[in-house]
Order: C-alpha cells, then structure tokens, then sequence
C-alpha cells in the first residue's frame, strides 16, 4: 500500500502532493531513475510463473507488489547519475525499471504507454473532435500551396510547432505566433508547419482534470492586449487566474477524451472566444498546475493525493460518446 | 483501400511482401519517414469536426482516409534525409507523421504503441508468464547479494542483456553468454544485469505469429555444441531451420499473449529441452523472418501480405486465459 513518486529532488510541485499524501499517513517511496545504480537499487525474480520484485531509494526499500499507484512526476533520464553513465547503461536501466512496472497492478498517473501517445498533437485534434469539442480550423502540412490555400480560407492565422519543446539542452518552448498577411509559405517545404485559424479570445481556459475531478481556471484577456501576444505563456502577467465552472458540454467531451486516451492527468488549455465558446488548443498530460493553485486557491495537489491514495470520489459518470 | 508501408528503400524483406501485394492488385505506398520534405510530404487538415489527411511518395499521392493497413517494417529516422536535417526537424516530422497516422482507422502491424511496450524484456516475461508459457527462471537486478543468492539456487546461469541491441552506430547485438562458476556478481551493483537458468536445449524454435497463423521452424542443436555456445544468432550455422508443429498449448498461449499485447506481428524464440518443453526467450515484435522463410519453405511473407490486404483466414478462436 504504498504511492511511488518518480520525480527528481528539487521539485516543489511534488513536495505539495507528498505534504498531502503524509498528512493522511500514506507512504510514500520517491525515486529519481537517475539515481539508479547510485543510491537507488532494483531487483525483480521471475521464478516457477510468479514475479517478485523491490525498489530500493534513499532508506525506503519497497516490494513492487505493494504498490498502489504510479505517479510519474518528473523522472530523470534513467542512471544519469551513475558512477560511470553511458547511454548503454541507461538504456538497460530504462528498460529494467520501466519494464518491471508495466503491468505491476498498480494505477498509473499517467500510464506511460498512454502517456507517450497524448502527446502528439495532431492525434489530440483528432481525438478533441472526436469527443465534441470545438477545435480551431488546424493544417498540418509540407505542402506550399495547401498552406497557401488554407491561408486564403482563413486569412488570420497563428504558427505553432508541431511537437512541444525545442530540444535544445535545457529544451526551451517555442512560442505560438500570429502569421503576418502576405506570408509566403515557399518555406513549409522543408519542414511540417502547423497553422491554424487565430481565436479572437476574451480568456484563456486552463481545465486542470485529475481522474473525474475537472479544475478550470480562467485568465482574461486585457482589453488592451497586443492582438499579436497569443501565446499566454509569454505574455505579461497581466489578471490572475480566476476559478472557472465548465460548462457542462465541455465537462462531458473531456471526460470522453481521458478515458479514450486512458489518461488520469490531463491539463487542457482552452481559448474562449467572444461567445464564450472554448476552443481546445492541446492536453498536457504532464503540465504544471502549481501556478493555477495559487492563483485560485483551488486543491489539485490534494486532489492528485486524494486519487493517487485512492480515496478520491468516483469519476463522472459520462455516457460514451 | 491501400497498404502503407513505412520503411527504407533497401528492404529485401519488404520487397518479398510487396510482391505477393502486387500479384493480388493490392494498391501499396511505400514511404521512408527519412525522406520526408526531400521526395516525401505530408498534410492534415482539421476543419469542422472532420480531418483529412495526405502522403506523397515518390510518384504516389494517397489519402490517409484510404490506408487500410500499415506495416511499420523499418524506418528510417524522420527527416533524416532532409536537406538540412536537425534534431528539431526530426521531432516535428515525427509528430506530424505518426501523430496523423495514429488513429487513422487502419490496422497496424504493429501500433506503434503497442510495439514500444512489447520492447521491454521484463514486461514480456511477466506476460508470457501469465499467459502460461514455460519461462526459465529469471533474475534482473542491481543487489549483489541478491545475484549470488540467485545463483546458488541455479547455478548454471546465463547473462544478457536487459534491453535489445547497444545502441553504438550502428547498433551491435550483444550475445547472450554463459555464466562462469564462482562468478563474482559485485559489479551487478553498477548496471542491472539479467540472469537466466540455461536451458540445455535440444533444439531453438522460431514461432512466427502472423495475426491468427502460427508458423514454427525448428533448429536442432548439433549433439557436439559447445554448451558455452548459448546463442543461437553467434553460432556455427550447423543444421537449417526445418518447420515444426506447434503443440497446442503454445499455440493458445501465444494467441493470449499476442491479444494481450496488442501485436498483428510477433516473432517468439524458444529453447526446446529433453523433454520437449518450448521455454519462451523472447518475443520481438519486429523479428526478421526472411531466413526462415528461405530455410523451411513456409509462406510467411505472402501470410503478411494477406493480413495487411486483409483477405488473411481470421485468427485462431481462443478463450480468454
């Protein structure tokens, strides 16, 4: 009956969840996988059809079978802190440990296998429509002309990457942009460019859902804001987060696209047009939400330790759509 | 109603597939995510609720909407034939490809997501267990001591690794090798380390799993082999494959474990002992067959060529296990 944490040392986010997590006497095992084979150990017998196995970090030595729940927080790159790392060596660790999971019975937040596939974007417009939600006209493409059609359908565009961060070391975000008029796509051929269609938002929307439990959290836009500052990552800071009701609609096709996408996390950001109207924009099946806790006051970390122990309320019941 | 098949221009195996595609008018694209935005391009475009995606390949255009099945053979690195590729070019190109393809109503051999799971070598081993194949017993840790206990209890032990090949350029098998008497296990604290009872085996079996068929091939141990020769994949050619019966409860422990697995595809390694058990080694989820194929006569190729145009017998019925 224990919780795993698989996060790295310095992570005040985590921190919130364990406070929580202790406060109702729940044990917690945090493991870093760079630690492994330098103060993290793991072992795992396949012996006569049955399994047996432990992770060791820190003091705290573990059997596989007691664990209830898998929170995958922020784990680092498996063994990077060996005495002698290789990318060898964190192949094998990877797969020794990540291998050994899969599959021990316990609830996952999130699964890694799901947790890999949210992530492409273009799988997530495609399931957001799936499940009702209003989706801003999007191209994907390495075709000029297609750009430059889908330019002329919808002539206020913004520019986004395709995937998320640039890989640079420490990866870096990179930021949505307004596409300027006259924009001559000849580029898009050497490499897949995703347009899609500006929406004139009065909010953005971020709905922070934690198994059944859906959070909406909703930032204005300044009346005065630069038409051209899409990207409310980088723009300036501007009104707090507000907490926000969502609306009943949305509530039932989100719950659709988690148990699609078999996911208990999911941060999804929305941009609110004129009409109220939520436009999904992406799920983050690992973003933050210790900014919006703040703002709001609302309770995620206890939520997350609430489900992560097990005593969360039941999901919405949603009917399949 | 076409085959996508992803792989790189020099596939020999694929060519024998393509061919029998061929010969049944079956409309195949062949495409190498590597040349993508250099002779390959993609576009996807999400409007009103609905998508509607393109490939180009070579001379080829085709819908998305009308792949009927895709057969991730071997490809190559996206964008990595681009004219100016970057990490950050292959990221994007990625995601554009799969992140379109995932979903797109075709049956995969394999889903992606699927095959990635059914890397992991521990995960394969508890699955095979549960579906009720024979597996030797097995020890993957980073505790010394508990290697030592481990081979006290076997003591006739061989070593491989966790993972699949190492990953140098290009990436090299490691040989799975017998393990020394009075072997000292210290250093299992520096890497997980995979220790296996040997199997004395009569025979290596090759099960290759096509859907619903099962296609068996049997290698005899020569009776002079070095039992220090444990690998198959490193030895003297010796006897050729020759077909073999599958005994039935293999094959519904391997119809299980495919279900389970999510796989169209698998290629299962055995080793047959004295009695005539089939101990399971390994499944990979891209196993080459080719030389099966030329070895026993036995139609794998046209067998994958019939599941990806769909006209394959359906699968064997077996109950849930």
């Amino acid at each position: 009956m224990t919780v795993l944490i698989l996060t790295g040392e310095e992570d005040v986010t985590a921190d919130m969840v364990v406070a929580h997590l202790n406060a109702s006497s729940v044990p917690v095992v945090r493991l870093d996988p760079a630690d492994l084979t330098a103060g993290a150990a793991l072992s795992g017998e396949y012996v006569h059809g049955t399994f047996r196995g432990h992770l060791s970090s820190g003091e705290r030595l573990v059997s596989v079978e007691a664990i209830r729940a898998v929170w995958v927080r922020r784990p680092g790159v498996p063994a990077a802190r060996a005495a002698q790392p290789s990318a060898w060596l964190t192949q094998e660790t990877a797969q020794a440990l990540y291998g050994m999971l899969r599959d021990c019975g316990a609830r996952w937040m999130n699964d890694p296998d799901a947790a890999r596939r949210a992530r492409y974007k273009p799988w997530q417009l495609r399931l957001a429509q799936r499940c009702g939600l209003p989706v801003p006209a999007t191209l994907i493409t390495t075709f000029p002309q297609a750009a430059r059609e889908f330019a002329e359908r919808f002539p206020d565009l913004v520019v986004k990457p395709v995937s998320g961060a640039h890989p640079q070391e420490p990866p870096r975000a990179v930021p949505t942009s307004r596409v300027a008029p006259g924009t001559d796509f000849a580029a898009v051929a050497y490499g897949p460019t995703l347009l899609q269609r500006r929406i004139a938002k009065r909010a953005d929307v971020r709905l922070t859902a934690v198994g059944g439990t859906l959070l909406a959290a909703r930032k204005e836009t300044a009346a005065d804001a630069d038409p051209d500052q899409v990207d409310v990552r980088f723009a300036p800071p501007g009104a707090p987060w507000r907490p926000a009701e969502v609306p009943r609609a949305v509530a039932r096709s989100v719950h659709a696209y988690l148990r699609r996408a078999r996911l208990a996390y999911g941060a999804f950001d929305f941009a609110e047009d004129a009409d109220g109207t939520w436009w999904f924009l992406e799920c983050n099946q690992s973003g933050q939400f210790g900014f919006v806790e703040v703002d709001t006051g609302q309770p995620i970390a206890r939520t997350i330790a609430e489900w992560l122990a097990g005593t969360a309320r039941p999901g919405t019941p949603v009917a399949e759509s």
